[in-house]
């Protein structure tokens, strides 16, 4: 199909085939994907668990990334929300902003391989004409009711364990800025996943306390610190990447400790549960200790932290 | 607080004056906004109910409205999905792009406002700076399970009704247009209020089949008819407004036929719900027989419809 012809056909049967052919009806489905709203039913004893997020090209991916990894990328950052809750990815709705046909369909087939590749159903979304491409995701899970971890359930005596990557993804952003298109940092960027299998067997585990590290690993260990008043003492010398990073770059540390988008997962757990964290490849980076904000430490030193991790708004 | 100060708060910090200070939570939620996700609890033998909804400014509003009240509109138009169903209103997750703080904050606090009025609670969300305003409203509500109106239940012999309004939004859009700020017509789009009550009534009162007019009377009706595998004649001589969109503009009849926005319901129901609707203050506006497609009658003759309303790719 040509160009041409894309740009030619209407918002709903763009809607009609990117996305109803594609419906796929899960056993908690009652009313799918076409309708107003879809209907969905819960198991007995499951808690349902939400959040939404957004995607802008030139924000959140540079302006000539492809739109359908973008997209793709997009649903897997909404979706690592869930992953820190410990949760099971069910559905998502997608409201994609286009500037024209391609551009929305596009991203549309990025949207139907992250959504497949989680095991959720895409039941629903919206799609809008934009000045600007992005999308708004929505990611809806489920957990047995009362179990999902918190950033407020961090105890003095808790091990800290990170699973997953940390520096790598502002690494890859910075490569692809500098023009490079491939390597291993341009992948950790392009190629990010949500560790929802992680993240369900943490709380599996038994582990109550859980943030996805988008923000940054200072940043994201201070939502905890200040949710469950206390401190967190890291200690970077078992952080995955870092030899690495310092390596190739004049200023690793700083990307390790202050990069986001990684969606790397950071838990507390007691230290009965240590045994288990480390035979799911979970790293141990630090101590919860009493009083209040983040202590960094890396060969030996106390590192100075600056306060924020990266902030739309900050630099307006 | 002056402009200049508002520029300087930073994402986090506006997140938490804008919607966490004003965190509501119901008895339905585990985990509230502020966490990685929220969590909810549904009632025994309750479903689920969601829809996503994007509105932009400059295509879901007019540049030059002020973003407070088009982001109260916005949330109304996705509670309209919901009214649409007949569920009841539990939680809303918003997603604001914003092109600086100023316009941030003025959005949130439309936001609020509706999600307040709805009688829902705001259970999260996030605020990304983008070069065009708008925001992606998810909404979430509860009803029955298996209760829930459908466009596909239209049945040969029901009659057609209609609760709200139809083409005073468009005329209010285009007297806006025209340089109007007030006025019934103005007020008519600006004011817009999702018939949230009424849906959860008609689903009550036994009505299985429902859509919300947010492309046109005559697109929507299609909806159904297309979903139910039967055709719906429109009779609009009982329609509200027609009299005086047709005396005030040329094409007043196009407008109440093509006109979206408004977000009335239309239902169709059997014979005998028809007191229960009239009471309600539904207008009987047509019948479903068998075949396809939509027919329409005004002033006992057949007026010829054109296929499409609003449609934000066809015109690429």
């Amino acid at each position: 199909m040509c160009d041409k012809e894309r740009l030619e056909i209407g918002e709903f049967e763009m809607i009609e085939r990117l996305f109803l052919s594609h419906a796929v009806v899960d056993e908690g489905v009652e009313v799918p994907n076409g309708d107003d709203a879809s209907v969905h039913r819960l198991p007995v004893g499951a808690s349902l668990v939400v959040s939404s997020d957004s995607a802008l090209s030139g924000v959140h991916w540079p302006q000539d990334m492809a739109l359908t990894p973008a997209a793709d990328r997009a649903v897997q950052a909404a979706l690592s929300d869930l992953a820190a809750m410990g949760a099971t990815a069910r559905w998502c709705w997608v409201a994609l902003m286009a500037q024209d046909g391609v551009a929305l369909e596009a991203m549309g087939q990025g949207v139907l391989h992250s959504v497949a590749s989680s095991g959720a159903v895409l039941a629903g979304g919206d799609c809008v004409r934009s000045s600007c491409n992005g999308l708004t995701v929505t990611v809806a899970g489920t957990l047995d009711s009362g179990s999902a971890m918190r950033r407020d359930a961090a105890v003095a005596g808790d091990t800290i364990w990170l699973l997953g990557r940390v520096g790598a993804a502002v690494a890859g952003l910075r490569c692809w800025l500098a023009g490079a298109r491939d390597g291993e940092w341009v992948d950790a960027f392009c190629g990010v996943r949500a560790l929802l299998n992680d993240g369900a067997e943490l709380r599996r585990y038994g582990v109550r306390c859980c943030i996805d590290i988008s923000d940054g690993l200072v940043q994201d260990a201070g939502h905890i610190a200040r949710a469950s008043g206390v401190a967190l003492q890291l200690d970077l010398d078992g952080l995955p990447d870092l030899e690495q990073l310092t390596t190739e770059f004049d200023d690793g540390l700083q990307l390790a400790m202050y990069g986001g988008e990684d969606y790397a997962l950071l838990c507390t757990a007691p230290d009965g549960l240590s045994e288990l964290l480390q035979s799911l490849g979970a790293v141990n980076i630090g101590v919860v200790i009493t009083g209040s904000g983040v202590v960094v430490r890396w060969r030996g030193q106390d590192i100075s932290i600056k306060e924020h991790g990266f902030d739309h708004f900050a630099t307006v």
